[in-house]
């Protein structure tokens, strides 16, 4: 990290890439990106958010309290673990095509929720309080992914509103799936 | 924290409470045990992990170094959103009967793949080096999973051999599925 730039292996569909883009952005880290076809998927993205955060601390991803750190943390894994996993693409083979779509829905919308209970409680403007979180950063991702699997957004008013405020901001339009190198181009925006 | 004993609100089974279990008898934590018959799993609890870390430093679960906490980081991410969400009790009973046997070796044997390459190159006598970290806290409880549902450890030397070491520890061995107060008779050891 230190020495030369950054190299991202980066899918622009992937909801783990776009964590890292996002982070990226904020933090202002000029990288590289080496676009990879993925179809593997996983959560595994975070340990580079927490690299991220713990070599280049400004700005902060997770607060200074441990109460709010472990908020963060709590509604980054249940998006990360709870959620994301048991809708990515190797998962929705294996379910088989008839079943997918429901399954994907079954998915997001139990872990859904559960994250609109949770922000009740923790979020301001954003996901926990008034700053950009590393919660953020997983709950934009994971919101389109419910989008393009048509999930019906009525039961989330909270989750709503963070993410139209969260869009609005530059590093999560920079980092957006439909502006990356590897975006097809009917799919650009 | 700081005031009152914590009160862990536990499942003998739940490979998730596990790694929570040892956490605390690492660090020597006095705690409550609620136990819930929990039929709902997630990996959410290394959020609970991080803040035992914050709150109570020492015996230090993640290494100081930032490279190897991107490590210990990479492996509990790849355990706790790669791996246990796609074998968890939920998603079996989604998946149905006859194929749940199959559905689960292949989460875990395409995960424990990746896993036991990885390892080869960052664990000494544990996961990563010579110290226990949080990702030996994930690695203890999936293992268990891995033997419950009949995986071949052939391919698999460093991850074997890793689990045993671990094994002997006296913190795996208090916080054990078959040493907690709701154990059923036939499954204490």
């Amino acid at each position: 990290m230190q020495a030369g730039k950054p190299i991202l292996y980066s899918y622009f569909r992937s909801s783990c890439s776009w964590r890292v883009r996002i982070a990226l952005a904020l933090k202002g880290i000029d990288f590289e990106m080496v676009p990879v076809n993925l179809i593997k998927d996983g959560g595994q993205q975070l340990a580079i958010i927490e690299y991220l955060e713990e070599t280049r601390p400004t700005p902060r991803l997770l607060p200074r309290d441990p109460k709010k750190r472990a908020s963060v943390r709590m509604i980054s894994d249940l998006i990360a673990s709870g959620i994301q996993p048991l809708q990515n693409l190797s998962i929705l083979k294996k379910v088989g095509e008839e079943t997918q779509l429901t399954w994907a829905q079954n998915a997001i919308t139990s872990g859904f929720n559960a994250l609109e209970q949770i922000l009740q409680s923790t979020a301001g403007k954003y996901c926990v309080g008034d700053e950009v979180t590393m919660a953020d950063l997983c709950l934009v991702p994971q919101v389109a992914n419910a989008e393009r699997f048509k999930v019906d957004f009525t039961p989330y008013p909270t989750i709503s509103c963070i993410n139209k405020r969260l869009l609005a901001l530059e590093a999560f339009q920079v980092s957006h799936p439909c502006r990356q190198p590897d975006t097809p181009t009917e799919l650009r925006a």
